[in-house]
C-alpha cells in the first residue's frame, strides 16, 4: 500500500483488486501524492518514457528521416487500430491525429454536408465548451458566403439541464429532434458532472429523425464501455491524454463509421490524407476510407508515447476497467456521503452508476479555495471546475481504493481545519 | 573532421567556418553518415533530447497536471516569440501550434474574409502540394452553401514555370494580379527546386492590387533571411522540423501582422484561443491578438523539444546562418558542375544565390534509383522528389564542407559504379 494508515476496508478492496498490479507500470515518484486528476492528464507509464527515449535517441537521432519508413508514417492508422477495441470499433474506422477540436471541426463539416437542407445542430450546455466553440466557428464560416437573406444558415440549439448542470434534459432533447436536424453532437461523458449518455438510445433517437451523431469520447474512452459500432454511431472524436495516458496534449483520434466513409469529405485537405502523397500531384484526391481525414504532418514523438501507453489498457480490457471504475466511484461517493456531506459538500454527479463516467464532482461553495489548499498543502491533486465543482478523477489502472480513502480524508481535513481560508478566491491556476 | 579523406579545400573551409562548433551540439551517432536531408527532418540536438527526458520524467511523471502551470500552457505563445526573430517579426505576432496545413487553412479562411467580393486566389505549381490541397478544400467548403448560380465562388489560379519547375513565371504572376484577387499564397522557398521568392517585391506587388499575402516559410525558416515585418507581409505559416530541428512532425507556427489581428477571425475556434478559457463560458469570445488562432490542446512533449532546438539557431543568428548556407550551396554546385554534370546530372535549382534557398536539386533520369543506392549502400541520405530530383539539403548548423565534398563523391560513385542499377524503379519509400 502506498497510503497508510488506510482504512481496513480500502486495504481489503485493494487486496482483492485484479487490476492492482497495473499501478507498478506507472511512474509513481511521490507515493504520498493522491492524484485524482487522471481525467485531465493521465500518469506516465514507464513504457512510454522508455519508448520516447528510444524514439528520440535511436530513431530521430540515429535513423533520422528513415524513421518514417520504420513506424512513423503509418502511426496515425496503426494507433487508430489500437484505440478501436477500446471504443467498440471494428478495424478501418479510426485514426489518431491532430486535436479533438480540429477533428470535431472536420467531422461536423463533413456531417452537415451529408444532410443538405437541414439547418439545426443540437448539442447541450453540459458539453465541453471547446466543442461548442468549434460548432459556432463552423456555422459562422458556412454562413459567410451565403449573404443576407439567402437562408439555409445553420443554427445551434443547446439543450439545458433541470438540475444544475448535472444531467441533461432528455425530454427537451427528444422534443428538439425534427426533420430540420442535421446533427446531434454530445460528450459521451460530460466534463463537469461526469454524466454518461446512453449512446445507443440517443443515437437511435437522432437517427429516427434522420440526423447524424458525433460523440465526443474524451472523458469516456478508457474509463467506460463504448460500443460505437453496436450503437450505429456515425462519427466520434476523443482525446488520449486523460484515461489513455498518452501524455500532455497527445494527438486525438476520430472515428467514421465504415458505411459513411466513401460519402464524406474532410474540409481540411492535406498530403497525409491524399491518395498518393509522394506523387506530389497538384490536385487533391482523397485517400480511401478514414485516412482522408488526415491533413498535415503529425507530432511523431507525442504519437509514439501515446501508442505505447495504450498497452496496459488493452491488456486489462474495458470490462475489467469499467468494473473497477464503478467500484472506485461508488466507494468515493459513499465516503463523501458520510464524511463530506456534513461539511457542506453535495454530489455534482449522477448517483446512478449506469449514468456515471469515471470522475465524480463534489460541489462546495468554497470549492475553488479548497482545491487550492489540497494542492498546496495536502499533496492531493483534484481539479476545479466552475462554479463550485471539486472534480475527482478515478483511473482504474492506477487509482487504488486506499488512495480514494486517503483523498476523501484529506478533503475533510482541508475543510475541518479551515486550511482553504488563507487562499484568495481569485482564480489563478490553469488546472 | 568527420570525413576522411576530405578534399584539402573542404578542410580549409571547415577550419575557417565560424559555425563549425555548432555541430557538436547535435547527436552524431554515425560520423560516416552524410546527412543531406535536414530540409526534411533536422538532426536531434543533444539539448532537445535532454529537455524531452526532463519533460517526461520530471514534469509529466512527477508534476503531472501542474506542468501546465510551469511552462506548458504558455508554450505556444512563448515559443512563437522565440521563432519571431528568425522570421523578422516583432513580438506579439507569432504562435506555435498545430500543423502547417491546419494553420494555412485558418489563415486562408481569415484572409478571404478580409476581401469580400474578391474571388481569385493566386498560387503556383511550385508550391508544396499540401498547400494547394488546403486551398482546394477551403474553396470547396466555402462554396458549399452558396448553391448553383449564386456566384461569388472562389477560384484558384496556379502560376506555372517556364523552365521545368525550377523558377516561377513572375510575369504571369504580375499579369494575374487584379482587382478580383483576394489572396496570394506561395512557398517562400519552393520545396522542389529551392527557388527563393523575393518576398518584399511580391508582397508589394500583391498589395498594389489590394490582395493579401500568406507566405509558407517551411523550407525557408532557419536557412534564409526572412523579414516579414519589413516586407509588410500579412500572414505566414511554417514548419519546425526542417531547419529548426524541432523533431518529426513538431508543431508548426503562424504569423499574423499586428495591424490585422483585431480584424481577423479564425474559422476553427477552440478553448486555447478563447479569451478566458478556464471560465468555460458557452459562447466563444476570441482571445486578443494572434492567440485567437489557437484551438485545441497542443502536443506538449513535441512543443518543448522544438523550443529547445531553437537555441543554437538564435545564438548563431540568421546572418551567419545564411552566409554559411550560401557558401555550402555554392560549393556544392561547383562540385556538381565539375564531377556530376559529366554523369548526366543537371542543376534543378536556381544558379543565382540570391534566388536560392538552402537545398539544391540535382536532376538525373535515374534520380530515384540513385537515391535508393545512396541510402542503401553509400551511407548518404538525400531525398528524391518527382520526377527526377535528387534533393540535397544543406543545414548551416551541422553540415560541413567536408560532408558536402564527401556527399558529391558518393553520388559520383553511385553512378560511375552503376550501383543504382540493381534497384527497381518502383517507388517504395516515403522519404
Amino acid at each position: 500500500m502506498d497510503f497508510s494508515p488506510a482504512s481496513d476496508f480500502a486495504s481489503r478492496l485493494d487486496a482483492r483488486d485484479p487490476l492492482a498490479g497495473y499501478r507498478s507500470r506507472f511512474a509513481i515518484p511521490d507515493p504520498d501524492l493522491v492524484y485524482l486528476d487522471g481525467n485531465s492528464l493521465g500518469r506516465l507509464t514507464l513504457a512510454a518514457a522508455e519508448r520516447l527515449r528510444q524514439a528520440v535517441e535511436d530513431q530521430w537521432g540515429r535513423e533520422l528521416i528513415r524513421g518514417y519508413n520504420q513506424d512513423w508514417w503509418q502511426a496515425p492508422g496503426r494507433i487508430g487500430e489500437k484505440i478501436a477495441p477500446l471504443i467498440g470499433a471494428a478495424p478501418g474506422q479510426v485514426i489518431a491525429s491532430d486535436t479533438v477540436s480540429i477533428n470535431l471541426f472536420k467531422l461536423a463539416a463533413a456531417a452537415l454536408e451529408l444532410r443538405p437542407g437541414r439547418t439545426k445542430i443540437i448539442t447541450d450546455t453540459l458539453n465541453f465548451p471547446s466543442d461548442l466553440y468549434i460548432l459556432q466557428g463552423l456555422v459562422r464560416l458556412l454562413s459567410r458566403s451565403q449573404g443576407e437573406g439567402r437562408g439555409g444558415q445553420h443554427a445551434i440549439l443547446r439543450i439545458g439541464s433541470r438540475d444544475g448542470d448535472v444531467t441533461p434534459d432528455l425530454d427537451a432533447l427528444a422534443a428538439a429532434l425534427d426533420a430540420q436536424t442535421a446533427l446531434v453532437t454530445l460528450s459521451h461523458v460530460t466534463f463537469k458532472s461526469g454524466y454518461l449518455y446512453d449512446m445507443a438510445a440517443i443515437t437511435e433517437l437522432a437517427h429516427r429523425s434522420g440526423a447524424l451523431v458525433i460523440w465526443d469520447l474524451s472523458h469516456a474512452v478508457g474509463a467506460v464501455t463504448i460500443e460505437l459500432d453496436t450503437c450505429n454511431a456515425d462519427f466520434a472524436v476523443g482525446c488520449t491524454y486523460k484515461y489513455l495516458n498518452g501524455g500532455p496534449g497527445a494527438p486525438a483520434f476520430l472515428y467514421v463509421r465504415e458505411a459513411l466513409q466513401e460519402q464524406v469529405v474532410s474540409p481540411i485537405w492535406g498530403w497525409w490524407g491524399q491518395q498518393k502523397p509522394f506523387a506530389f500531384g497538384l490536385d487533391y484526391v482523397p485517400a480511401p476510407g478514414v485516412t482522408r481525414f488526415l491533413s498535415g504532418s503529425q507530432p511523431i514523438m507525442s504519437l509514439l508515447a501515446m501508442e505505447t501507453a495504450l498497452a496496459p489498457l488493452l491488456e486489462a480490457g474495458m470490462p475489467a476497467l469499467r468494473t473497477k471504475s464503478l467500484m472506485l466511484s461508488e466507494y468515493l461517493i459513499s465516503l463523501a456521503d458520510t464524511l463530506l456531506a456534513p461539511l457542506g459538500f453535495s454530489l455534482g454527479s449522477p448517483r446512478d452508476p449506469a449514468r456515471r463516467g469515471s470522475h465524480v464532482s463534489l460541489r462546495h461553495p468554497e470549492g475553488y479555495r479548497i482545491n487550492r489548499a489540497l494542492i498546496e498543502e495536502l499533496n492531493l491533486i483534484p481539479d476545479f471546475r466552475e462554479p463550485d465543482n471539486l472534480r475527482l478523477g478515478l483511473t482504474p489502472l492506477y487509482t487504488s481504493f486506499s488512495e480514494v480513502w486517503e483523498g476523501i480524508d484529506r478533503i475533510r481535513r482541508a475543510v475541518e481545519e479551515k486550511r482553504y481560508e488563507k487562499y484568495s478566491p481569485d482564480k489563478l491556476t490553469v488546472t
